[in-house]
C-alpha cells in the first residue's frame, strides 16, 4: 500500500463515533498525518488533555470544528453563543500550538440558520456581520484565523444563511485576512457557477483558511445532512476545484470531513484507510501545480 | 368565502393524480381565473381536444411545463430531446392561443442535470446554451417564450444544471426577452443571497416570463423533490420576494406549483381551495403596488 498524502488531513467528524483517543491512534497509525478535530470530544477529555494527546500522536492540527451559530437576535442567548466561540477560539489556539509544526490555528464557523419563527434572512446574515465584529478581536489575540464556511443553501433555512463563498468573501471583506478568512468545502460549493471566480479571489483576498474535501451524489440520504461521500464517489470535478484551490498558493492540509452513516458504521482504521485511498485517487493528481514549501 | 385573487394560477402539479378535466373544472369551480397545465395529461387527451378543453374552462392559460432536458452530449438522444422541446413549443402556442385573453404562451425550460456518469457541469450548462440557440429561433416563430427556470441548487446534478437566476440570466443574454426569459420559482431562489438584485436585473431585461410560488421549510422530505408546501407554511419571506418581482413591473398571473405527497393526496377542489386561502394569506397582500392593467 502507498503512503497516504503527505497533505491529506482527518476530519474527525469522518470518525463521528471515535473517541480522541482512538481518532488520533487510528489517524497516525495509518501515516496520515494531520487530523482536524471537533469541539465535544476535545472537551470530553478537556482542553489540557486533549492537547498533551494531539502533541504526542505527532499530528498537525488542521482546524477546530467548529464555532458559530449566532444568528440568533440581541439577548441572553446570543451572548452565551458568542462566548461559547470565545471558548472555541482558545481551544484552538491551544491546540494548534500543541500540533507539529505546520499545524494551522483556524477555527471554522457555521452562521446557524434563520431563528425559530423568523422569515428575515437578511437580517440573519447581518447578524452574522456583527459576530464577526464582536469575536474577530479576541481570535487576532490569539492568533486564530476565523473560517467562515458557506454550506450548501440546501441547508440555509435550518443551519447556515451563509450559502456561497461569494457571500463568505463579503462578509469578511474589512477584516484582516489573517483574522478572518473562509473555508472551502467541495461539497457545499461545487454547484455553485461562479466558484472558480470566488476561489480566485479568495485567494487574491488571502481568505482561503482551509480547504475540505467531500463528494456529492444523488439521490440524497433521507436525512440530507448525512449525504456526504468519499472523493470519487460522486460527480464533483474534483480537478477544476482543486487546480483552483492550488492556483490560490493554498499550501495547507487539505481535510477529508465525511457524514455518513455508512462511514460512521466502519471501524476507525478502515475509514482512515478508504479516505486515504479515495483522496489518494480523487485528489492528489491535481495537487502537483503547488508549490509546497512548507514542509 | 373571499373570491380566489385574479392572479393566482393553479400549476396543474399541485394536482398531480387529476385528470385535465378535473384539474379544469376544480380550479374554474373555486373562481380561480387561470392554470399552467403540464405536457403529459395533455397529450393524454391530445392537444386539439385538450385546447378545446381549455377554452371551454373559460380559464387563462399561464404556462406549459415543460421543455428542457438537454444537457446530453451531441447525438440522436440530444436530437430527440429538441425535437421533443419542438412539440413542447407548439403546443405552448396552441395552447395559449386557446386559453382566455390574458393567457400566456410561456413554456417552462428545466435544463436537466449531468449525464450519466459525467462530472464537466460546464459542459453540461454550455450544452444549455447551445440548446437555447437551437430552439429560439423555433418559439419566436409562434410567439412563445421559453423559461429558463433555475432549479435550487440541491438538484444540480440531477434535475437542473441552473441553479441561479443570475446563471439563468446569463444564459438568456444575446437572445430577444420575448423568446427567451426566465422562471421565478421562490422556493428555488429564496435562499440566494443575491436574489433581489437579480430580480431587479431580470426587470430591467425584460425577463420574467413567469412567478411562481410555494414554500420551503425543513426538515426536507426523504425524497427532496417533493419538500415544496403551501405559500406561508414555511420561511419564504414572500413580501421581500413578492415586491422585487412587482417592482419590475411583472403584471402576469402568479402559480402556485407544489410537488408534496400530502397535497396530492386531497382531493382536488380541496386542494385548490387551500392554495387559494394560502395565497391570499401569504402572498395577495404583497400585490398591491402592482398596476395590473391588463384585465
Amino acid at each position: 500500500m502507498t503512503a497516504p498524502d503527505p497533505r491529506l488531513s482527518i476530519n474527525q467528524a469522518t470518525l463521528k463515533h471515535a473517541s480522541l483517543a482512538e481518532a488520533l491512534r487510528a489517524t497516525a497509525d495509518a501515516g496520515v498525518q494531520a487530523i482536524g478535530l471537533w469541539r465535544e470530544p476535545v472537551n470530553e477529555v478537556g482542553l489540557d488533555v486533549a492537547a498533551r494527546m494531539l502533541a504526542d500522536s505527532g499530528l498537525r492540527f488542521s482546524t477546530h470544528c467548529r464555532g458559530g451559530f449566532f444568528t440568533i437576535p440581541e439577548g441572553a442567548a446570543r451572548r452565551a453563543a458568542l462566548d461559547d466561540n470565545r471558548r472555541a477560539i482558545h481551544e484552538t489556539a491551544v491546540l494548534a500550538a500543541a500540533g507539529a509544526p505546520g499545524s494551522a490555528a483556524v477555527l471554522v464557523l457555521v452562521a446557524g440558520g434563520l431563528p425559530e419563527g423568523s422569515r428575515d434572512l437578511a437580517g440573519a446574515r447581518e447578524r452574522v456581520r456583527d459576530a464577526l465584529g464582536e469575536l474577530a478581536p479576541d481570535a487576532a489575540a490569539v492568533g486564530v484565523t476565523l473560517a467562515i464556511e458557506p454550506l450548501h443553501p440546501m441547508y440555509a433555512s435550518d443551519r447556515a444563511v451563509v450559502s456561497t463563498l461569494g457571500q463568505a468573501l463579503d462578509l469578511a471583506a474589512g477584516f484582516d485576512p489573517a483574522v478572518v478568512g473562509v473555508a472551502v468545502d467541495t461539497f457545499h460549493v461545487w454547484w455553485d457557477p461562479d466558484v472558480l471566480a470566488q476561489i480566485a479571489r479568495a485567494g487574491r483576498e488571502r481568505r482561503i483558511a482551509t480547504y475540505q474535501v467531500c463528494d456529492w451524489r444523488t439521490p440524497l440520504e433521507a436525512d440530507v445532512l448525512l449525504s456526504r461521500h468519499y472523493p470519487g464517489e460522486g460527480v464533483i470535478d474534483f480537478a477544476a476545484l482543486t487546480h483552483a484551490v492550488m492556483e490560490t498558493g493554498y499550501d495547507r492540509d487539505i481535510e477529508v470531513e465525511i457524514f455518513h452513516a455508512d462511514v460512521w458504521a466502519t471501524a476507525p482504521d478502515e475509514a482512515v484507510r478508504r479516505t486515504a485511498a479515495a483522496f489518494g485517487a480523487a485528489v492528489s493528481p491535481h495537487l502537483a501545480s503547488a508549490l509546497d514549501s512548507r514542509r
